[in-house]
């Protein structure tokens, strides 16, 4: 073949932060791109709580990538299911939404599929409590969460009225903490004067962690000031609790002191573990490559598999010494591969630098005016935590009219409480 | 039982503008409402093909019926499906969605819940070309329209291809031309630099119409009017052509001269025909009522059904006269039975002066600054139209927020061509 003429072709599977940063590094690069997604969006993950909570609509956090990558020439997009990869005949298989299939021969491939929710081998709670990955999981939780209140106000028993305005939410990192802080706000800010029958102030949060604190990735004492917030606020949390079982009722947990106990609630949501999809063990067993617990492939410092230079992982679905599922890790190696992949195409022969992630910090936001906030030694919380997490959030929302939108909904959400996307569509979807 | 302290009972069967209207009327009357509407929110109909069409939110054209209603301390919202009027007991039966039902006494029933879509008898068609009645056809038409041209960028085939960039569009109402309208606009002003294989602007929208007029409400003016506007923006009107079969890969018709004709497309929507719900007729069957063609049922000149005073139709699902189903005579109509409810709760003796409704004209948005408005003898087209049309819509919008945002979207989608609200989910709804 001539390789003079034909550019390198690089396929990126995914078009999350790892995929899409991956393609906007390529742009001078001589190579043709196409990023492959199930999705025709790139989302912004971590405002999804807030698509699900009623503050933001989905285009507020969801652009599509082909406007986002509209002036990348080189770089062209799939909307297709990755069904495999032939690694010896370097060509990926997808599934496109008509049925049909594509093929797609590669030079280079960057693997960015991300991770799904894990139940710890217990798929079949995923029924009774969605986990929030996608925006179909946020548009479904925020179903619920609106119904349940209406629920509890027609509900003429008074202890399936206190069952169904109780929220439990298993998982106690961002989103967890993000999600309860959130439900507390809409009852007692959102739609504490709408309702005849029950006050809304008493709906009760449960959040359930089985680890020893709440947002553990920000160290001990913001750690222990996040959990003071939430109580201040009113969740409910328990730490150290395993949940054993999850019904339509509601769940049952294995306290600290190995108890068994039963909680009654009308919405229970899952954000406790990952999982790599089955993709990935498809890739592991055809490279040989290794794979960590939560099914995530283990890379090379270079971020290559073992044997398979022109194969990379980046973002959440690589596992590399440990580095945590952050959007900030994603955006990185994405960057890291495209970059690693120019060097080649330019013929560069230097044995490159190792992926060093370039730690910038973390901000969640826990409720009205509170935030915590770490950075190297730096730790926040409280208002002014808050402010630094406005910023960062402004400055990576994409696009010029999402930032404009997502602000004023912000200061309309702080000052008044109140949140224009709380319609939400009954869950019978339209055929075909 | 006495009278004399409980209040009288009325409850609304439906959240859309005769419910919503009606219950807002009785404000200031001794009267305990209770509005029950399966969806939780009002939804503001007129826009929805623009929330079908990506420019604005869920949010912004769907309210909480709650929120609408919240300073109206006599009234009630209750989340259910009506099942059952028992007329003789004055009882509305209905089922909540958590399976729970409810039982609700009335000594004054305002039924108020709308039409659907009808195919004419053929309720097949729907699962390949859905109509446009709430927020989950408005979501699911904006994952076929954006969807269809990912899909023909993929399609390797130059025939399937061309399927694949046909939209083909059942009825030439307000709601079908406004369709045709976005749809050629998408194509030529939203996406036209995004895809790479594909020229969308050739992307052919195709308007059938078994009548002779596009917008016949209009007049033959406007008519001939907008149908040039349509063809001048890439439109092809079919007058006179009935659909005789719709399947996933297209539909058969029979035109003017009788000639069947076959069309490929890989998107086709139904706005064709209207019908009155199931509910209509069980209330027809129980009354005696008589229901006209589309089973709306037949009123007196006041509202009620005959020899029923106590019940009243009102918006799309009365028959009188032949008024036109439009927001403005359902809005009217609401307004009417409220009054008469207060009236006679008041205990005024004479007798009512018959409904009338006031026709304040009409308006119908073609393209980018191109519409029809008629106000009695009044006929305008264009840009001065378009600006009347922009106005009517503004003062119309429930809430600061959404007029707001709505002028926003309008300007930026005028301006530039971009659509914020693009982004679709799977149509894979979550379980539960």
């Amino acid at each position: 073949m001539d390789d003079h003429v034909r550019p390198s072709r690089v396929v990126i599977l995914g078009g999350g932060f790892a995929g899409l940063f991956a393609a906007r590094a390529l742009r001078n690069t001589p190579v043709a791109v196409t990023v492959v997604d199930r999705c025709a969006h790139h989302l912004f993950q971590p405002l999804l709580y807030q698509c699900a909570t009623g503050i933001l609509s989905e285009g507020q956090i969801a652009r599509p990538l082909r406007t986002v990558l509209r002036r990348h020439k080189n770089v062209q997009c799939l909307l297709a299911e990755v069904t495999d990869v032939d690694v010896e005949g370097r060509v990926v298989h997808a599934e496109r939404p008509d049925g049909g299939t594509s093929e797609l021969p590669y030079d280079h491939l960057v693997v960015a599929a991300g991770v799904r929710q894990s139940y710890f081998g217990h798929d079949e709670f995923a029924r009774y409590a969605p986990g929030m990955k996608t925006l179909d999981d946020a548009l479904d939780i925020r179903r619920r969460l609106y119904r349940a209140f209406e629920a509890a106000d027609a509900a003429t028993d008074p202890d399936e009225r206190r069952r169904l305005l109780t929220f439990a939410l298993v998982g106690a990192g961002p989103t967890g903490v993000e999600l309860a802080g959130q439900i507390r706000e809409i009852a007692t800010r959102t739609i504490e004067r709408e309702f005849a029958l029950i006050d809304t102030d008493q709906a009760r949060v449960l959040l359930f962690e089985g680890g020893e604190s709440v947002l553990a990735a920000f160290g001990p004492k913001l750690s222990r000031r996040a959990a003071r917030t939430l109580e201040r606020i009113g969740v409910e949390v328990h730490l150290g609790t395993l949940v054993e079982h999850v019904d339509e009722h509601g769940l049952s947990v294995r306290d600290k002191d190995g108890g068994p106990r039963r909680f009654d609630a009308g919405t229970v949501l899952w954000t406790a573990g990952v999982q790599a999809p089955p993709l990935a063990t498809r890739l592991a067993k055809a490279t040989g490559a290794a794979q960590d617990r939560a099914g995530r492939i283990i890379v090379e410092p270079d971020l290559t598999i073992a044997g398979h230079p022109e194969i990379r992982v980046a973002g959440d679905m690589m596992s590399l010494g440990g580095l945590p599922g952050l959007a900030e890790v994603a955006m990185q190696s994405g960057i890291y591969a495209a970059l690693r992949i120019r060097h080649e195409v330019e013929g560069r022969t230097r044995p490159p630098r190792p992926f060093r992630y370039r730690d910038l910090g973390s901000a969640a936001y826990i409720s009205r005016g509170r935030a915590v906030v770490r950075r190297g030694p730096l730790h926040m919380s409280g208002p002014a935590a808050w402010l630094v997490w406005l910023f960062i959030h402004i400055a990576f929302l994409n696009g010029f009219r999402n930032r404009l939108g997502a602000v004023l909904s912000w200061l309309v959400v702080f000052a008044s409480g109140a949140r224009r996307e709380r319609a939400f569509t009954s869950r019978r979807a339209g055929p075909a």
